[in-house]
């Protein structure tokens, strides 16, 4: 191994340089702070806790997902924090004594034993909200709304939401009398839109005939308002569910489109993304030149239930390191001040003040060649006693 | 087990709840700010990495406060990020290009397996600041300048700085013919000052008398400028080394106290915490109230060696979990301002506009009851078809 390679860093675990990393601080302030003023309180999960913590009422991908180590001093497995809704949801109903509505927000570096996707990270920094307490529609506008909201903040333009409903697949699957491995064999066959192994499935099964027809139509169900319509016609003859869920997405759909005319709306009844925990509306938000979502989210209520409190849910997070990468800003460091090497009292008064306004204030070392600080566009020169800032291009007085 | 014990988070490892997170996040957003206009570069090490990467040059303390995970991808060990320091050190020489001098800023919660004194934390919250390729004093007085400067933007007062140099203690280890083992001896006798157990070992070790009687005194060497001066005359017979490193503690202290004449200097001989790596200045902060030091650091030179390149270094860091709890301020989250349920498009607008101005709005849902939503003490009310802000506690017009 050369010294290069050694040093390397796992696959898919990065670290930050300067630019970027204060670029990730830019963007995760603006994120944090448009998701204060829209009341959402900032709460910090440990990065790690007891693994039963963190994989209670959530299903086995997170588990596989999650770093384990030993707690030495209770000698319980601990696991490393793969996602924090799960963690927010313990807080909400252990360490939290809110009653009624709660809003939070969190924002850290969370890490996977493998990665998601292909191009995915495994230490990804998840920001993200989420909405206790609530179970109306207008809980899922609003945090669709903040979610879109907090993207264009961050710059995002042309952005697409993808609108889903697992509770369509639930009340079709409530019909039939599949049992539970055949359930999670069909659901993979959904969420893989394998249309011809999905046939040959449905094919073999004992099943109604109108239901083999209705999970067939399910993964072509993707479009706009207009197919959203349609469909409705299609499911005319479907469970009572079926039919409220495809009002529910109706009915966010035009919320979103009032307050958000420039965001492209799009349908996906075959949408079961973590199918486990959530249990109605499902969101993604995509932009163009990206093949993963930017945010993704959804209603998962009661999953604090095993915690002792059972809460309806809603939220939703992204990747802060993802965005960064796609955000065109001309976000750049402001170039700084040099200031000699000197002790004058005068100068170290002029420093403190200029640095007490935010800006950036290089001062030299008494052996340091001034050519070695290239952050620079200006510099503090003393001219009858006084100190000056001169611009270092044009050597002229500012 | 009862559902609130099951639930408990390991000993030492916090969650932080609101409102406790927003003035963590406030501080942490101040200091990184004054890091930022000193010149210094926020990067971020990845929360994990090779084992190898984390522990080389640093010694067996840090390898018992690592967690160990392994890489399912590389079959390679990885640890869990117990100090922000070796990683800067690695990055500097192996990620980072720039030559000449560097500086370096992070911020980020690291994990310890146990408790590093009685009342830590296992997951501090660590965030600090380095200086790279340049080993004049001059960079030693502005990385403890810029300790002092950001403890006392966050708000910290009354604040003491403890300077010791590890070159005193190697230098006159160098005078000895202790073996290896025998220095590991005197070094922890000498570090938790056992003068008895000193004594005792000192008297049983083959050495001159003279340099037995420095060691005997090292331990009572802690005091102000004034007893620097005496220590001297006390040195005047001791290697070179010596007396060159209380003269670099003297001209530090000169220049600290002319920057910050409120700040409390006093000087300790026997500080040889993390003597390992340290080769220069070592040096803490504390504040009344708090036994453990808020602020330490030192400098490190060589550490960026074994990574390939090696430079001159020196730094700080302090836990943001503990100055936190320590800062008096009078830091609390602005009171919101509720608005109706309502989907009047005029009432989107005053909010939109009001949020961007920094104004935490709360929107009740349509089946939620105000009395709801307590942290609001304005209330968005129509007249004559315009949106007014109005007091809640006066219900008097703004």
């Amino acid at each position: 191994m050369t010294i290069s390679e050694r040093w390397l860093l796992p696959d898919g675990i990065e670290e930050i340089l300067p630019p970027q990393a204060a670029r990730i601080e830019a963007l995760r302030r603006a994120l944090l702070d448009e998701y204060r003023v829209w009341g959402y309180d900032l709460l910090q999960p440990p990065s790690a806790e007891y693994l039963e913590s963190l994989l209670t009422g959530v299903g086995h991908d997170l588990d596989l997902l999650t770093f384990k180590i030993t707690d030495q001093r209770s000698g319980r497995l601990m696991g490393i924090s793969a996602d924090r809704t799960q963690q927010v949801a313990r807080m909400d109903a252990h360490s939290i004594p809110k009653i009624g509505v709660a809003r939070y927000c969190y924002c850290g570096e969370v890490l996977h034993t493998k990665a998601t996707h292909l191009l995915s990270s495994r230490s990804p920094m998840q920001i993200g909200a989420e909405l206790y307490g609530y179970s109306g529609l207008d809980s899922e506008v609003e945090i669709v709304s903040l979610m879109l909201s907090s993207l264009q903040s961050a710059g995002l333009k042309q952005i697409t939401v993808d609108l889903g409903h697992v509770g369509i697949y639930h009340a079709l699957v409530a019909e039939t009398e599949l049992s539970a491995s055949q359930q999670t064999e069909l659901y993979g066959l959904l969420r893989l839109r394998a249309l011809p192994e999905l046939q040959q499935w449905l094919a073999a099964v004992d099943m109604a005939e109108e239901h083999k027809a209705i999970f067939l139509k399910l993964p072509a169900m993707a479009g706009s308002l207009d197919d959203l319509e349609l469909w409705v016609e299609e499911f005319a003859e479907a469970p009572k569910a079926v039919l409220a869920a495809l009002q529910t997405l109706k009915s966010i759909a035009l919320a979103i489109r009032q307050a958000f005319p420039e965001v492209r709306i799009h349908f996906d009844l075959a949408e079961l993304r973590n199918f486990n925990y959530h249990t109605g509306l499902v969101f993604s938000a995509f932009v163009p030149g990206f093949g993963q979502p930017v945010a993704r989210g959804g209603r998962y209520d009661h999953t604090g239930e095993v915690f002792g409190r059972s809460r309806p849910a809603t939220g939703f997070s992204s990747d802060l390191k993802i965005l960064a990468t796609l955000v065109v800003s001309d976000w750049a460091e402001t170039p700084g001040i040099l200031a000699p090497a000197s002790n004058d009292p005068a100068l170290a008064g002029v420093i403190r003040s200029l640095r007490a306004q935010g800006e950036r204030i290089i001062q030299l070392f008494s052996e340091q060649p001034e050519s070695d600080e290239l952050g620079c566009d200006r510099v503090l020169v003393q001219d009858n006693g006084q100190w000056h800032i001169q611009l270092i291009s044009q050597n002229g007085q500012v």
